[in-house]
């Protein structure tokens, strides 16, 4: 999913608020079709268990800073901090080394 | 929970298999304890939804290293290939920046 290293990944852990899970939800589904059109997206891992993470990999930070400055994602960074989110915590790291496993079939 | 940056990040993300879920659970609870008493370790976050995600903290590479060569765990990620894991990717990062939000009460 990522090319060769070096590329960024930007860690998204958040603790979400009770309120409006319908309109979080669809602004969940918005941001990640919005995302993957940016240039330099190279993908998005995520999963919910309490805590949220979501970890966006991008090739560069220029296109990690477009992607912030992003006129509806900032409108949706602006709800998050308004409604949807207890408390989150964003990392934007470089990538140096990163190996797998896929188990035999 | 994590000091000011530079610092590192290992980001990984799993895909189980089916099989021995109390076997896993039983090591998954045994390396978290573990790790936490690794020098250089700085705190996890972890969620599972289909795919896992864990995101380990760290001082600086020398420390991950270490972990990384730990019996215990070289032990945990033999039977994590044999057995637990169908695929999995790790990713080594060292974290530039971060900014986070607290809801004021």
């Amino acid at each position: 999913m990522t090319p060769p290293v070096p590329y960024y990944a930007v860690i998204f852990t958040s603790l979400r608020t009770d309120e409006d899970a319908a309109g979080y939800a669809d602004m969940a589904d918005r941001m990640v079709a919005l995302a993957a059109r940016q240039p330099g997206f190279l993908g998005v891992e995520s999963a919910r268990e309490g805590m949220g993470i979501t970890v966006r990999y991008w090739r560069d930070l220029a296109s990690i800073k477009a992607w912030k400055a992003n006129a509806e994602h900032l409108l949706a960074q602006q709800a998050g901090r308004s409604d949807w989110y207890a408390r989150y915590k964003t990392r934007i790291a470089k990538v140096e080394r990163d190996y797998g496993f896929d188990k035999p079939a």
